[in-house]
C-alpha cells in the first residue's frame, strides 16, 4: 500500500470540498442566516488540511487497484466526517450519529433523512444537503481529477473504483477529459432542469436545490411533503423526466452530442431501463387507478414514482406505503435493479441484470445443444469472462452484505418490513422505503447501531461493496516490498 | 429430443409408483377404511399406463442432458397428477388444485398444507403423505435406476437432473450401485428413526409416518400441532437429531460405512452446515430467552425449530411466528441456505454458498494482488470453472423465479411478509412461513392463481429450477436430424 499516495489524494479531495463548502456559506450570506460561520469555518478546517496533506508530493508514485479502492473509500469516509461538520456545529444536527448519517445520506445520493422537520433547516443547510446530492452524483473524485493532473495508469483506477457499473467506459484517450465531459453533460442538463422549472413558477432557491437533488439522483426534498408540495403538474412532470434521463448511461449523451446517433439508440442497457420504466408505470397506474379521479392522474404519479425509484432518487408525490401490494412489490424490486452503469444512480444498474439473465439464457441453451458454442454479447459484442465474474461476485457480495444489514437491524427494531426496505432504500441508495421508513417517514427512530448499519450500507452501495470490503481486509494495508 | 425414450421413461415411473400406492392401500384395508377403493384403483390405474407407456422399447437410446432434465420435470408433474386422484375420489380433498398443491407439496418435500383439519383424514391418506416425503426426498428416478438398468451415459443425466447441489457423487463406478446404496443407508436411517420413536412411546403409525416425513425432510405432520403434539424432549429431540442427520450429504454416511472416517470429517460443507446449525440455534435461544421457563427449554425449541428450517422439514414444536424480529429474520434466512448437496433437503444448499463466499474471497484477494494466481477449493480440490459457472447461474435463476412468484402472489394477496415467505418456504421446499403462512396456519387461503404459482415453485425448487425451465424453451421440443 502506498500510504503517501493515498494522503495526498485525501488532502486534494478536501481541497476540492472546501471549495463546495463556500456555496451554503454564500447563501447563509444572502439570507443573513447565523450558519455562515460554521461553513466558512469548516472550509478553511479543509483547505487547512489539504494544505497539510498536499505539503510533500510522494516520490513514489505507484498506483494499483487496490490503492485506487482504498483511496476512493478513505476519502469519502473523510468525505462524510468533515460534511456533517456545518450540521453539527450550526446546532442544526446536534448528535454525531444523525449528522454522519445525514451527511453520508448526502453525498452516496442515498436521500434517506433523519429529520422529521426539513423545513426548520436553514437555507445555508438545505442547500448544502442539495450539493453533497450533486457532487456525490458525479464522484468528488471524478471532479478531483479535472483539477489534479495525474499518470493515467493512476487515474484509472480512482475512476474504476468511483463509477458505478461493471466497466468504466472511456469517452476519450485521456480521462482527464472523459471527467470533464461528463461534468460538462452533468452541468449543463442541471442548468437546463433549473430553467425549466423556473418557467413552471418555481422559486430560484427551489429549483437550484430540486435540480441538484434531482441531478445526483439523490431525492433529499427542501419541503415536508417531497414534491407533492409543488401542486403542479408541470413540475412534477418535469422533474420525473429529468430523473429518467439522469439515469440514463452519460455515454448516450456524449455520442448524441458528438451525432453519433445510432451508436447511441443501439446501448441494450438503456433500452431495458426505459422498457422497465414503461411497463411498471402501466401495471403500477392500473393497480392504483382506484385511488385517483382519472387514469391520466393515475399514470402521472405511477411514472413519477416509477422513476423516483428505479433511478434511487427517492422524490415522492403520494405516500406509495398506502399503495396494494403488487405496486409496492414493484416498487421494492426496482430499487434493486436500479439505473443505468455509467449514471448517477444507484441500485444493481440495469447492465448488471441484462448480463445476469443472458446468462441464464446462455445455460438453457448449453443444456439443450451442449456442443454449440454460445458467448454472451452485449451490444453486439462479446462481453469478457473478468466482466461476467465481476458481476457474479458482486451480486454476491450485495446479497451476503444486504443479508447480514437486516439481521443487524433485527437486533433492535421488530418490524420486518421496515428493515428489509430499510436495508434496501440505503444499500441502492434510493431513500424512502416501506412501513415506518416509507415515504411520509423518517429514518430518525432507528437505534444507533442500525444507523451505523445503515451509513455503512449507504456507502457499500454507493461505492459498490469492494472498496468498503477491503478496508477489512488485513492484506490492504501491507506495503509493497 | 428422444420422445420414445422420454415416453419410456415415464412408463416405469408409474410402474414404481403404482408399487408405492400400495402401502397407503394395505393401511386402508388394516384401518378398515372405504379410501381403500381410491388407492387400489389408481395403482391399477397407474400399472395400466405403465404398461401401455412401456409396451414397446425404444429403439433409439440416445439420451442427453436435455433428455434427463425434460425426462425429469416430466415424471414429476406426472407423478403429481397421480398422486393426487386418491384425494380427490376419496373426497378428502375434493378440489383438483387443492389436491394437486398437497401432492406436489408432499413428493417434493415441502410439507406445506391447504388442509386446517389434518387429523381429519384418514390413515391411508396421512400415510400416503408421508409416503410422498420419502419418496420424493431420496428421488423417484433414483428409486427407478435400481430396478431398470439402464446405460451409463443415460442414468448420469437423470441422477443429475434429480439429485440436488451442484455435482453428484458418485459412491461406485456403476451408477445402479450408488442409488442402491444411497436407498439402503435411507431405509436403514429411517427404521433406525423409527425404532427410536417406538422407544419413546410414540404409536407404531405415528413413528412410521413421522420417519418418513423426517427422512425426506418434508414436514406433513399428523397432527394439527405437528410435533408440538408429542409433550415428549425426548420424542422431540430424537426428530432434532434425525433432521439434522438426514441434512447431511450422504457421501459422509457412505464414507463411514466404508471406514474412510477422515474423508468423512474433512467434507466442508458438513462443516459448515454444522456450525450455522450451532450458531443459529445458540443465538436464537438467547434472543427468546424471556419466552421459556428456562435456558435449556429455550435451546431445545430453537434447536428444532433451526434444524427443522435448515434441512428444510418444517415440523414444528412451537409458533416461531410469534418469535421476536432477529430470529424470525434468521429462520427466514436459513430456509435459502438450505441443507447439504446429496441430502434429501432442499434450499440453495450450504456448498453453493460456501463457494459464493469462497468466491469473493478470491476476487478481494485478486483487487489486492492482481498478479497471485488464486483457484477456488473445496476440500482440498479444485472447483472446476463449470461448477462455479452453475452456481452462479443457478442462483440468479432462483432469485429470478423467486421475485416473479412475489409479484404473481401480490396480485391476489396484501400481506407482502407473508408473500414473501410464503414463496421462500415452497421454493425451498421448507413448508411454513410467517404471518398468515406461518407454522400455525395454511396455505388454503390462496388464490387458485397463487396455489398454481406456489406448485411451480415447489417443483422447481426440488428440482433446483432448471429442468422446469428447460420445458417452457422452444428448443428443447425440436426433434435431432
Amino acid at each position: 500500500m502506498n500510504h503517501a499516495m493515498v494522503r495526498y489524494l485525501i488532502g486534494w479531495m478536501l481541497g476540492v470540498e472546501s471549495l463546495f463548502l463556500l456555496l451554503p456559506a454564500l447563501t447563509a450570506l444572502i439570507y443573513r442566516e447565523d450558519v455562515v460561520l460554521a461553513y466558512v469555518g469548516v472550509a478553511a478546517l479543509c483547505m487547512a488540511l489539504a494544505a497539510l496533506f498536499c505539503h510533500k508530493k510522494p516520490t513514489n508514485t505507484r498506483f494499483y487497484a487496490r490503492e485506487g479502492f482504498v483511496t476512493v473509500a478513505l476519502c469519502w469516509i473523510v468525505l462524510a466526517l468533515t460534511g456533517a461538520l456545518p450540521f453539527m456545529l450550526s446546532g442544526e444536527i446536534p448528535f454525531v450519529v444523525d449528522a454522519l448519517f445525514e451527511t453520508i445520506s448526502g453525498f452516496t445520493t442515498t436521500g434517506a433523512t433523519i429529520l422529521s422537520d426539513v423545513e426548520a433547516l436553514s437555507h445555508a443547510s438545505l442547500l448544502w444537503r442539495s450539493v453533497t446530492h450533486w457532487v456525490g452524483g458525479m464522484g468528488v473524485l471524478v471532479f478531483m481529477l479535472i483539477v489534479l493532473p495525474l499518470a493515467g495508469g493512476q487515474t484509472i483506477h480512482l475512476m474504476r473504483a468511483e463509477s458505478p457499473g461493471p466497466s468504466v467506459s472511456k469517452l476519450s484517450p485521456h480521462l482527464r477529459d472523459t471527467a470533464m465531459i461528463l461534468y460538462a453533460i452533468y452541468l449543463g442538463m442541471t442548468i437546463l432542469e433549473t430553467i425549466l422549472l423556473l418557467f413552471g413558477g418555481m422559486p430560484l432557491f427551489d429549483a437550484l436545490c430540486t435540480s441538484m437533488a434531482t441531478a445526483g439522483t439523490g431525492g433529499f426534498g427542501i419541503w415536508n411533503t417531497s414534491i407533492a408540495h409543488y401542486n403542479s403538474y408541470y413540475l412534477q412532470a418535469v422533474v420525473t423526466v429529468f430523473m429518467i434521463l439522469f439515469g440514463i448511461n452519460f455515454s448516450v449523451y456524449f455520442l448524441l452530442l458528438t451525432q453519433r446517433f445510432k451508436a447511441a439508440f443501439r446501448i441494450e442497457e438503456v433500452r431495458v431501463y426505459l422498457g422497465v420504466i414503461l411497463a411498471s408505470s402501466v401495471v403500477i397506474a392500473l393497480n392504483v387507478r382506484h385511488l385517483f379521479p382519472s387514469l391520466l392522474d393515475s399514470l402521472h404519479h405511477a411514472a413519477f414514482q416509477v422513476a423516483s425509484i428505479i433511478t434511487t432518487t427517492g422524490f415522492s408525490t403520494v405516500d406509495f406505503n398506502q399503495w396494494p401490494a403488487l405496486s409496492k412489490a414493484i416498487l421494492v424490486l426496482l430499487m434493486f435493479i436500479g439505473a443505468c452503469a455509467g449514471s448517477t444512480g444507484g441500485g444493481m444498474k440495469c447492465s448488471r441484470i441484462l448480463l445476469m439473465c443472458k446468462s441464464i439464457r446462455k445455460e438453457m441453451q448449453f443444456l439443450i445443444h451442449p456442443r454449440a458454442v454460445r458467448v454472451n454479447k452485449i451490444d453486439g459484442r462479446r462481453v469478457p469472462h473478468e466482466v461476467m465474474r465481476s458481476v457474479n461476485v458482486f451480486m454476491i457480495a450485495y446479497l451476503l452484505l444486504f443479508i447480514l444489514s437486516v439481521l443487524l437491524l433485527s437486533i433492535t427494531n421488530e418490524e420486518l418490513i421496515t428493515n428489509f426496505t430499510a436495508v434496501a432504500a440505503t444499500l441502492n441508495n434510493v431513500g424512502p422505503g416501506l412501513e415506518l421508513v416509507g415515504p411520509a417517514a423518517n429514518f430518525g427512530f432507528f437505534s444507533p447501531l442500525s444507523k451505523i448499519v445503515l451509513m455503512f450500507d449507504m456507502l457499500a452501495g454507493r461505492l459498490e461493496v469492494f472498496p468498503m470490503l477491503l478496508l477489512f481486509a488485513p492484506g490492504t494495508w501491507k506495503r509493497e516490498k
